[in-house]
C-alpha cells in the first residue's frame, strides 16, 4: 500500500457517530476504535488492548475514558491506561497509540501519520451539511478493491462515456474531449468546458448551453467538484477560463467525495451531492442521489472486477492514455510524499 | 498445475453462447473472454484490458470488435487495439493475447498453447448434437477441485462399485474385474467385457447378456465412451475382442465428457449422454440424464472431499493399485507432453 | 500451534456417536475419522485413505472394519488394509495411523501423541452423565479462534466482571480480588473465597454467604470446577482453606469443560454443568444452562474478536497483569511439555 500517511482520512459521517457507541474502523491497515464521549468530543485509539489484544471497540465508555471489556483495563482518550483491575501499579508501557481527530464539514477526519505534523489546515475544504448554500444527500459504499483504483477512476472522467452511459448519460464526445489538468500542491485540478450542448443527467437543458465543471482531487483521496450551466458562448467568451459561479444560469451543484483505504484490498467511499439552494430543492437532491446511487454502483462493479483481474493475473505495467494525465500526476505526488514520510522517519531513527 | 497446454480445451456448450454476450472463463489460470459476434464467429481474448486491466468480459460487442467498457478501448478479434478514445496514436504494445477457437461437436474448443501448434485435427471426436445417430442430454458441473483428480476418477471405473452403488448400480464383481487398458498416442483406451449378467442402470436386461463398454480418455481430459449389450456368449466367441457396434442388441449409447481446469483448484466438467436412436428415445435419454445427475453429484462429493484432505494434510505419495494402470499411463503422458512444451519454449528462448 | 500432543483430547460427547456413522473431526490439525462399530467399540483413524487420499469418514462400516467408499479399500480398526478390490497383494505400506481412544465420563477421548505413552490414567476426572450425584446439561460451541485463547480465558476469571456482567453477574469486587493459584503436575488449581455477599447467578442468596469455588485446569485444556455457598464466616473460620464439600448449604454444582484445538485457528469447546442432586433439580439445571448459553456466547464474541485483532495487526508481546498468574503457569507447562515431546522425538530419530 503506497499511501500518504501524513494526511487527514475520512472515517465517517459525523451524524452517524452516536455518543458512547465506540465503533471499529480499519484505515491503512491500522485498526482504530473511534468514539464520541458524553461531552461530545471524538477520539481515536488503536483498537487493541495492550494486555491481551482484545478490541477496545467492544469496550464501554466511562466519562472521557474507554474501558476494555475483556479484563477491565481503563484507557484515557490519549491512550494511557488509567486503571488495571486487581493491581495498583500501571506499567509505563501500558498505553496504546492515539490518533488526532477533527470533526469538520460533517466528516470525521483522522490523521494517520506523525502526530506532530497533524495540521488541521490540511483538511480539504469539503462542503458539509453546515453549509447553508447547498441541499445535500449523502452515503457511502464499501469496496472490495484497493483505494488507488477508486482514486484512478475519479481522476479520469472519460469513463463516464462507457461506465455511466446509462446513468450520468455522457456521450462519445465527452470521452473524445480533454479537460484542463493542473497540478496543485496537494492534488490535481481538473476543469472542463463542454460547449454548445443540451447537458445530461441532472443538468439536462432545453436550450443549448455551455457546461462547466471543475474539481480538485486532493490528498489523501478527496474529490471536491462544482458544476453549472452557462449560456452557450460563455466558454469562448471567457477564452475557456473558469466562469464566475454567480453567473451560472442552471444546474449549479457541489459534490464532496472521499476514498478511504481500509486494508490493502478494501476501501470505503464516502460521498455527498446536491444542488445549490438557488437552483434546486429537496426533490432535485433526491433525484440526483438516485442517479448517483446508480452510477456509483456501476463504478463498483467495474473496479471490483478490475481488482479481481489484477489479483489473479501476472503483474503488468499499465499502458497510460492521453486521459491519464491527472492519474499520473496524482500518483506521482502520492509516491513522492509517501517516500518523503519514509525518509523523514528514517532520519528520525538514524 | 501440470497440464498439457498444447491441447484443445472445452470452454462451453455452443448453444449456451448467445451472440454479443461476452462471457468470462478462466482456463489453466488464464482469464479469457469468449464471445460470438453478430456474424456468428466465436473469439477468445485475454480478459484484461491492456490499459488498466479492466475485464473485457464486461465489454460491449461492436460488429466483429469488442469494446472495453471502462475507458472505451476497442479491440479487434485478433487482440489488436483499433481505437483509444481521446488519442489518435495506437501504441505497438496495445494488444492482448488471442486464443485459437474452434466450434465442433457442439463444444467450443480453445487452444491454450503455442498458436502455431493449434491443429484442429487434434480435437477429440466427441459426439455432439449434430450427430444424427444419438439422442443426447447435456450439462456441466463446477468442481472445487483440481482437474487432475477428476481425470483420475474417469480413468478408473472401479469406483462405480462404491461411489455409484446407488446410481449406476455396479456390484462388487465389477471392481473385482480388470478392464483392458491400452496406451494411445494422446490418451488411453479402456475396454471391458462384463459377461453373463443382467446389466445395470440404463442397460438392465431380463435375459443374460454380455455387456461391453469402451472409452478413450484423450488429452487434455476428454472421455468418449460407447457401451452396449450383446447376447451372452459374445465375449467368449470374439475372444474378448471389441464387438462390432451394429451387432448390439440393446443399450447402445454414447457419452462425451470433458474436464477443463479453470484454476489450480477449480474445474468445470462438461458431459452429454444418450441412447442410439435405434435403442432409445427422448424418455430414455431423460432417464439416463437422471441417473447421470445423481452419479456425477456422487463423484463431486467424493472428489471435493478428497481435495480438501489433500489441501489440509502433509503431502504424501499415492499408493497405486492394480486398477490404476490407466491413471498412471495417462498421467505419465501428461507429464511428458507438458515437459516437452516447456523444453520447446526454453529452446525458443535460449 | 504449541500444544501438548501427549494428552487426551475430547473429541465429542459419547451420546452423539451413533453406531456405524463415521464422523470426521480435525484435532491439532490431524484429520481423524471416528466411528463406533456394531459391537459398540469406538475407533479413530487418520481420515485419509492410503490409496488416493479420499476421506474414510465418507466410508461404510462393515463389522469392525471401515471401507473407503472411493475405490473400496477395507481398513481394520487398527489401520491396516485388509482388502484391496481387484488385487490380492496387500503392500506393507497399506495402512493409516490409528489413534488410541477411550470413552469415559461421557466424553470420547483421543490420544494425539506417541502411542506407547497413551496412559488412560492421564484422563482428567471429569463429571459425566454416569455420575449419580449431578444433574447435568451439556453442549459445545465452535470457535473461529485458537484454543490457547480459550484456555487463557478460562485461566483468568477476572473477565467475569466485564465479559459476563449481564450473565454470571459478577461485580467489580470480583475482579479486584485475587484467587489462590497453585501449580499442579499437569495443570493449575484456582481457588477462591468470596466472603460475605449475596452470591450471583445461580447461587444468588437472600442471606449473606461465603462463596467458594475451585477449579483445576488440566492438560490439554480441561476445566473441572465445583462451587458452593457456605455460611458467612466460613472462609475466615477455615483460615481460607478449602471447605468440605458436604458442609455446603446451597448452590453446590459442577462443571466440566474441554477445549479442543481443531486447526491452528479453530477450536471446539465442550461443556457440561449442573447442580448437585441435593441442591437442585432438572429445572435448576435448565436455568443454569440458560445462563451458560448466554455467558459462553459472550466469551465467543470477545475471543473471536481478539483472534481477528491478533491476525490483522503486527505481533506484539502481551502485557501480563496480576490476574495472569494462572495463565502464565499453564502456558509455561504447555511449552515445557511440548518441548519435551519434541526432544524425545528428536532422540528417537537421532
Amino acid at each position: 500500500m503506497t499511501y500518504v500517511r501524513n494526511a487527514w482520512y475520512v472515517a465517517g459521517w459525523e451524524q452517524d457517530l452516536a455518543p458512547e457507541k465506540p465503533f471499529a474502523l480499519t484505515i491503512l491497515g491500522d485498526r482504530l476504535v473511534i468514539w464520541r464521549s458524553v461531552s461530545g468530543a471524538v477520539h481515536a485509539l488503536e483498537d487493541k488492548c495492550v494486555h491481551r489484544f482484545a478490541p477496545l471497540s467492544l469496550g464501554r465508555c466511562e466519562g472521557e475514558h474507554l474501558r476494555c471489556m475483556y479484563h477491565g483495563l481503563l484507557f484515557e482518550a490519549g491512550g494511557k491506561v488509567a486503571e488495571i483491575p486487581g493491581q495498583d501499579l500501571i506499567p509505563a508501557r501500558a498505553r496504546v497509540r492515539s490518533y488526532p481527530v477533527v470533526v469538520r464539514h460533517s466528516w470525521i477526519w483522522v490523521w494517520m501519520g506523525e502526530v506532530e505534523a497533524a495540521d488541521p489546515a490540511l483538511i480539504p475544504p469539503a462542503v458539509g451539511f453546515d453549509d447553508p448554500d447547498y441541499i445535500l444527500g449523502c452515503g457511502f459504499l464499501d469496496y472490495q478493491a484497493e483505494a488507488r483504483l477508486i482514486n484512478d477512476n475519479l481522476l479520469d472522467f472519460s469513463h463516464l462515456t462507457y461506465v455511466h452511459a446509462a446513468s450520468f448519460g455522457a456521450g462519445p464526445e465527452f470521452a473524445a474531449s480533454q479537460p484542463k489538468v493542473t497540478p496543485l500542491e496537494r492534488g490535481v485540478r481538473v476543469e472542463r468546458w463542454l460547449e454548445n450542448n443540451h447537458g445530461s443527467g441532472n443538468r439536462k437543458s432545453e436550450q443549448l448551453i455551455d457546461g462547466w465543471s471543475s474539481y480538485d482531487f486532493l490528498l489523501p483521496g478527496v474529490l471536491l467538484m462544482w458544476s453549472a450551466n452557462y449560456p452557450a458562448g460563455t466558454a469562448k467568451r471567457l477564452n475557456y477560463a473558469p466562469p464566475p459561479m454567480e453567473e451560472a444560469i442552471a444546474g449549479l451543484n457541489f459534490t464532496s467525495q472521499a476514498v478511504t483505504p481500509l486494508t490493502d484490498k478494501t476501501s470505503r467511499y464516502f460521498f455527498s451531492w446536491g444542488p445549490h439552494r438557488q437552483f434546486g430543492d429537496d426533490a432535485m437532491r433526491d433525484h440526483m442521489m438516485g442517479i448517483a446511487g446508480m452510477a456509483f454502483a456501476e463504478d463498483k462493479v467495474m473496479i471490483e472486477a478490475q481488482q479481481r483481474v489484477i489479483d489473479t493475473t501476472p503483474a503488468q505495467d499499465v499502458m497510460p492514455t492521453a486521459h491519464d494525465r491527472g492519474v499520473t500526476l496524482f500518483n506521482r505526488l502520492v509516491e513522492k510524499l509517501s517516500d518523503a514520510a519514509t525518509i523523514k522517519r528514517r532520519e528520525a531513527v538514524g
